[in-house]
């Protein structure tokens, strides 16, 4: 009998309405034979009561205590689903993180699952019992409940996959798959109907929120097949899997893009070695992380240094700088800040085989007047930051250049 | 160093404004050199909308997802309060059930608690950090979570007292103690300073809700003392006790009244051996609970027999009679039944010991002309039935011919 994990975030089991019907899924995958081990998140908005809750009783909470609190809202959920599935003649136990027992490192608030002992599941599957879990929770060496961060019942899911050697791992939301960009910039987006590891994690770590960077990169490294697709109907969705179960050729899957970028020239710096390592030294110090870095000509000993920092770092990134200044750690003669900026990227496994990509989106661009103000490139990605106004126009002709509305 | 444990239900832990001014009694009691064992309910409300959730789930629900749900809002205040106290500065760390753990019975959504293995709480008292415990849970022997049924916490709380050999298991609600009767009725009701576990019981058996009956029974097993007290002020309480610690030499301790008793007379029924077997078998066998019998001389080889029912079982008693009637099981002219009427209840172990209380109490009924319809008595209690109507006259009259407004 083959092993199915469904996993229910938290708008798709947010009432009682919506259990139901993420109910209803499961009971079609039960009757098409499936052992099935449903993972849920907190009822929507759960979490967030619970966080604030904790936050407002103390400013520097106990990371022990918070999970305690925060970890509660999964097991209502998963107790209320197995009731559901009950009802609906499916039989279904529900477990806590400490019951199954899912083992993670002490990190409270961040943990890392570390073994799950499957055992009491397996003889519960033996009886014909089908599993509802928790999400986004464990329990650490020392009995304490520990939560895995947000997005954490994704990782939850894909673990659970791997540990029961399951078929597939169904990731349930609120939209029903991968798109080779956001169909709210072109209604020429396409749902993929696969996509790579590798090319999920890039868009991924750009933004994309439809999985949690942590889950993919264990489904990568357990070779988890993961479905994501909508809670709202019974069409495939997007399969996330191994490069070789991809039969398509394509060189380009997706268009990323992200406004959460600001830009930062740091003027008249002088040209000497180790100016870069004074300069990013502080930041990295301060946990912010730097991207798309340009080095000017370098005139009369000085240069410009141009990067990119996460907009929610910028104020943090300019005092650091500033500071290091003041310090006499670094010498500069102005900081500018550009928030009006964005990052489009191009992401495809393609590329590692086909040159000439990164030239043929500068072409794109540039055939539209596009200004590009910084590029990054990784193994299957290149990326370029732009005028914020132009982002849309970017991305159109990024799609079309790369023939994306087309199924390759 | 003694030890003290401290239960809030509820109201007394309602929001965080609330648990802050809970954790506040706890400091005091840390303060004054106790080794605390906190036991909270969960926010009022919230078990309520846990279990609407379930039911409205479920109509048959599985007992066991059940009490998974239900449990799970004693951990939020549990984690809670432990994050306030050590934002007062008083090292504290919460428990769940399962953690300590607390072993029941399997009987879920009404387990009694087996054992508590202490070395775990003993350990982290040893290293001067105080101990949260949800209330009202426990955990089975298959490793499910179990609750103890309504009220459950006052239960967990004098568990405790007794497990970790506690001075005093305190129990703060939104009442300062226990009064010789209800101060609505007469203002000439007075706080008890002490109250033996009989009448306790008595009590609280007879409507009195400060206290939770199997917590009583718990209490005087183990001789905990346990102290009512009001979550909003610092004035000491009601101390339940052995009889031996109350010097005061009273008669009777307080006076109970309720009106969630119907009475029904059964006319016209053969009188012969048997037949109040074959009466009351039926209604024992729904599990309805017959109190105060009273069966009229016979006439003419008939008899009538009046009881009284819990007034949520009226309709389920005589919908039982009518069948067992109809199926020849007994045979009677008629049902009456009366609704209007309210059962007053004397208390007091003094009555052991002192002869003519009852009668004290019909003679102080009579010169206020209240007719009594029905008697039952118990070695430290007697409870009439009366007109609903003359209750509040009934209870002021015996409050005064006891002499109960002063504290003897």
């Amino acid at each position: 009998m083959s092993r199915l994990v469904m996993k229910f975030g938290g708008t798709s089991v947010a009432d009682l309405d919506r259990i139901r019907s993420a109910a209803a899924h499961v009971k079609r995958e039960v009757d098409a034979g499936h052992e099935v081990a449903v993972v849920v998140s907190a009822m929507a908005g759960k979490t967030n009561e619970l966080v604030g809750w904790v936050r407002e009783t103390s400013r520097l909470y106990d990371a022990r205590e918070y999970d305690a609190v925060v970890g509660s809202g999964e097991n209502v959920t998963a107790g209320l689903m197995a009731l559901t599935l009950q009802e609906m003649g499916v039989p279904a136990r529900s477990w806590q993180g400490w019951q199954v027992p899912v083992h993670t490192s002490s990190a409270h608030g961040a943990a890392r699952i570390e073994r799950i002992d499957t055992e009491r599941l397996e003889a519960k599957f033996a009886e014909g019992m089908h599993a509802v879990i928790a999400g986004f929770q464990g329990i650490s060496s020392e009995g304490r409940i520990t939560t895995l961060g947000r997005g954490g019942s994704d990782t939850t899911a894909v673990a659970f996959a791997a540990a029961l050697g399951a078929e597939r791992c169904d990731i349930y939301t609120d939209v029903d798959g991968v798109y080779t960009t956001d169909p709210r910039i072109t209604r020429k987006a396409r749902k993929l109907g696969r996509i790579s590891y590798e090319e999920m994690l890039e868009l991924a770590s750009l933004g994309a929120k439809v999985l949690q960077t942590r889950s993919v990169e264990l489904a990568m490294r357990y070779k988890v097949r993961v479905q994501v697709r909508s809670s709202f109907g019974e069409e495939p969705g997007t399969l996330v899997c191994d490069e070789e179960e991809i039969v398509e050729n394509r060189v380009v899957s997706g268009i990323a893009h992200t406004r959460d970028e600001a830009q930062i020239t740091v003027a008249g710096v002088a040209d000497r070695p180790g100016m870069a390592a004074a300069l990013f030294g502080p930041l990295a110090a301060s946990n912010i992380n730097v991207d798309m870095i340009v080095q000017n000509v370098s005139a009369g000993g000085h240069t410009d240094m141009t990067f990119t920092v996460p907009h929610v770092d910028l104020a943090r990134a300019t005092d650091v700088l500033e500071k290091a200044r003041s310090n006499g750690d670094v010498a500069f003669d102005a900081l500018h800040v550009n928030e009006d900026v964005a990052k489009v990227s191009i992401v495809g496994i393609g590329m590692r085989s086909h040159a000439g990509v990164a030239h043929q989106m500068f072409q794109a661009l540039a055939a539209e007047n596009i200004n590009i103000k910084a590029i990054a490139t990784s193994e299957i990605k290149v990326s370029v930051l732009v005028d914020r106004k132009y982002l849309e126009l970017a991305v159109q002709a990024l799609h079309d250049a790369f023939g994306l509305e087309k199924a390759s």
